[in-house]
């Protein structure tokens, strides 16, 4: 099955644990004649790596690809690029209490139950490093986008109770988020996010949020009426990211609440299309892109591993304590940004290649 | 594409439009020797059906599917299942203002701008009616799940700001579900929610509303590491459906406002498996099933189509009004109950036959 | 697993019995705006169907479908089609005498094997009666082709000993084709053919041979570099028809005798293309298209069911003898042709789309 | 869509050329628990090295594997499998000549018809060191088999028109095809073999000829019924190698000259299974195994490289001449032998996998 592909056009498929020799990633299905070189790759994967602030786990991984095949002469040739991370940073010891217990919150009970045993290092295949292949391939994604002059920006709305105030989702740029190592771009609600996520820090503990992720200029028309929506497609691939527990659309949860005379946006002219007046529909109706911003929300859970001690059971079930040693993010929001724009960027040029056979007269 | 195809192992085609001849499922991949008949699919089909009581819509659809093939003597074959639904209630006129007007909601506008045209009777491919072919497939999936004591229940927790407290979801039966037509299984709150569609149904609006659902006895191990974690095909499922805007599970988000010491749950004992002491996880870690209950929730938006004017435009863009005729739900969560399951079932199978091939030790 | 799904772009899936209800037939991935109706589907249906000529099979069967989707307002909408087509002779009786013994040459004992049992009435899901499905939807696909002037046109090569000699394959029609029961292009070799296999039915026996393929104005670029290549997906697909044993392309096994300096093509200036001076390559060159013809070969074994007595096996092994009653094809070369011809529509059309996609420039 | 990825439960995915900086392949879906390493994969690495004897090319490739993730302590886990090839002896300077010409037999021209333009080193992607991915893959799809018993043996059984008598393909070992460095296990055979094999190469041609590959042990019930039939999937995987012009099981072409009453195989009690009394079927009916040995053969065009003058055009159309520098095998067979095996391989575990989920009672 394709348990490690995603997309149906444009297709990653990724190998790797974080303390074997490195990953791969095999990007499939990006047509020919896109100038790309391995820098165009490097500055999200820069905001994915750790060690960029004091807010983030310190380990000091190279995270400098290396593209294997798919690029000829400057241009992506049509045929499937291969990128290879090394690993390098692994101090298996920081993980050598796991053996044989279960850390609470963690795979390492699932991945037992699932394949009768499991690579215990680092939390092997469900470490969040696998997400260097996504962010590398979200990079090829997001340039392809830009040629149809296709937008994505994140950005951290909430970190526990602390929530920024964000007016229009579609006026965030980039240099706001980047402007703070918490990636909110209200300075002053980052300001108090940092503090708080250095007093959890301080306390061994961790704290979850919300990342709020819109993408503007998505032309009207994409995503397939029943299966294949939109909506289920974005929900899956942000969901496939380690520690997101929920995700909205549009007014999401608050929907719940309206009535349709109140949740409705109405359609309007607007210059050379037709749009709608407000986008509590954030861009997406009947499961299809209606060419308004499209706007999404997810909530990432406080980070599992905490350096303190935490009762469990090991194998046979007997009662134990378990402390996780190593480097952990006590708040995985910053670096969460760039993954969840990777997995959007990767949807919406699937469905962008998919909108290429929709109809008749564009048969070339 | 598999855009009107969902599952791996278990795939279910479908085909239709609510006012063209009928529909048509194809179920690929149940395994050969489950004992089935027509009977089976029904009393599903009998909760979704329209018409039920007087808060949902009182279209006189006949939902009674024609098994074409897949059965030989009251069982499956391994072949695929045909399931055909013949329309018959098709009252064209009610839909004969839409032509050319878009209804604020619907995805009229959205299927114009992605195949040039559409079938505008009744919402064509879009119409909830192609939820039929859904259920009638989770009624073959939850026989399956049945096979190992795998069981899934759908309610109604809250409409617009009606809320029913429901202390242990796993506790919910069916027959409490049952026992109202909301679908809210504590009937004081069942009633209020009756009382508040019916006064909005009065008003010619429309509510929206949550919908938890729940699945016991899944067995740890199912669903994959990466791209096809549960959480993540779960998501893609039930945002696959109409109205959906939102999907969390366990804590989901609620998550982000706790601390790591306060959303772990406790590794424990309990007889004969290892489980956790709460269940914030909401069944999944690591996108596996962890043993303990699959606890979900998903927003229903209000229904778009509305008894009274409401401002839009024509295809060209010229201001104008849409009266939605026909007969529609005021609150959809009522017959989205059996939706929900059933889609939840299709993802349940799927992955429990994904999971036959995990382990070198059980090729037979 | 797309066990009974066929295509990536253009994917046609089937389910049904030849003694059940009937069957149906789901083409997803077609382009809006084709002009279709039921009448273009009844060619290539007749040209498949039972009972044409004294030398098929005389059941007579109804293959009139029934388009259940996907059609509105007389064009494709680009949502899936469903086709319906109802079993109406079925005689049952006809095949008592297979339930517990293993037909020579048929899949019963196989089935057996697979699932555990089998739909024994008339073979079940193995029945040719299955094509009738492909030979529908490749009459879509062949509508496509049309558009872009690709035309395929198969025949019967060779019945037995008597083989006809075809100078250019790409000058045959499809009136010649069907100016004979036995779709041989060369009246006076059809006539041969003919003969024999009248001979061969009064022998209560039956007879294979050889269909030939070709499509021509099938543009350049058509296939993918490694495992999609257009050689091995053609093969793929007319290996998936019953009866076929062999497959080749353009000189074939022929080449196992040749050297580089004779079977190489050469390199020619074309009018406004490029093209080769000869076409020992078939069309394919690297597995894709290269402009030139593509002529496929295929072998069509014996039928197997024989109105004669042969020795064989009950389920429990105990020797025993069989008689195939029923009315059979005593050669299955002149019903093939449309069935060939469909597969190979399926897959240029599906290669078509695939290529809609290979170059930046063409994202619109 | 999956261009470079083969299999459907048992997924192989390729990316790489000849003369950029290596191959990587990623094998999806292998169970977990399986013993594997390194050196498992050599074997059949060795035998499909170029530079093994003087009748093959004598590149010195470094056909050593790294695998990067996928095995933990000795067994594979679970998880992907990613192995990755260094590219060394790449000679650019042999290629420089076909920039701008296409070479006879080659895929230049239709690599630049599909995607605008190719890599021109080497065959960039048609490059026959792509199957170093799939000889790797199917070294662990070996391993699977013989835990069931499973063995693929494959040789030359023609060059030219010189052809090896082999009454019984099953009784062919290993040892005797790995005798000699033609791999035709009849060594006075292979002596012609090789004599006509070294004047080729000394008349600056090449030659064709036929590959026999035998799987025994197949357990009766492999492949599904309509659209993957074995036989299909089979033929599909031996017609994506490069230089296949044609594929036949059983009887394959010599079907079409028999009767029914001499092409059926009887079926009779073999010890503990029902078996056939001839093989006439290869090993498959109606599309899946029936327990007696697969049979195929595949015709190997001659070599298309020439170390000879050839006519041919440049982009431009215009006439010019080309001689293709490098070193090429003059004779593709010997090698082939080990990617036919691996395909095979490939194809039986894919199958085996997927035949786990096709009875209700196999549910664990």
């Amino acid at each position: 099955m394709a348990a490690n592909t995603f997309g149906e056009q444009f297709r990653v498929t990724t190998a790797g644990v974080s303390h074997g020799p490195g990953y791969v990633a095999i990007v499939d299905g990006c047509p020919a004649g896109l100038p790309l070189s391995v820098e165009d790759l490097l500055p999200d994967l820069e905001r994915r790596r750790p060690g960029q602030s004091k807010i983030v786990t310190q380990r000091d991984e190279s995270d400098r690809p290396e593209i294997l095949s798919g690029i000829f002469e400057g241009k992506t040739d049509g045929t499937p690029i291969g990128i290879l991370f090394r690993n390098e940073d692994q101090k298996s010891r920081d993980y050598s209490d796991i053996v044989d217990k279960y850390r609470p919150g963690h795979a390492d009970f699932t991945f037992d139950a699932k394949f009768g045993f499991r690579d215990h290092r680092g939390g092997g295949r469900s470490s969040a490093r696998e997400t260097i292949c996504r962010v590398a391939a979200g990079a090829i994604a997001k340039k392809i986008l830009a040629l149809k002059n296709i937008r994505i920006v994140g950005y951290v709305k909430q970190v526990g109770p602390i929530q920024a105030e964000i007016p229009d989702p579609t006026a965030v740029t980039l240099e706001q988020v980047e402007a703070n190592p918490v990636r909110c771009p209200v300075s002053e609600t980052a300001t108090k996010m940092i503090e708080l996520i250095e007093a959890v820090r301080k306390d061994r503990d961790s704290i979850g949020g919300i990342c709020e992720l819109v993408a503007v200029n998505v032309p009207a028309g994409l995503g397939e009426p029943v299966f294949d929506k939109l909506k289920a497609d974005l929900g899956k691939a942000l969901l496939s990211l380690p520690a997101v527990t929920a995700f909205e659309y549009g007014n999401g949860f608050a929907s719940a609440l309206l009535r349709g005379s109140e949740n409705n946006d109405i359609f309007v002219k607007k210059n050379d299309r037709i749009g709608t007046s407000s986008n509590r529909h954030g861009g997406i109706l009947g499961g299809i892109s209606s060419g308004e911003p499209i706007v999404v929300r997810v909530a990432i859970k406080p980070t599992s591993s905490l350096s303190r001690n935490q009762p469990t059971v090991d194998k046979q079930g007997e009662a134990t304590e378990i402390l996780t040693r190593g480097r952990h993010d006590p708040c995985l929001l910053p670096r969460f940004v760039p993954m969840g724009e990777a997995m959007i960027a990767l949807v919406l040029v699937d469905h962008l290649l998919r909108q290429q056979t929709k109809r008749i007269e564009s048969l070339d």
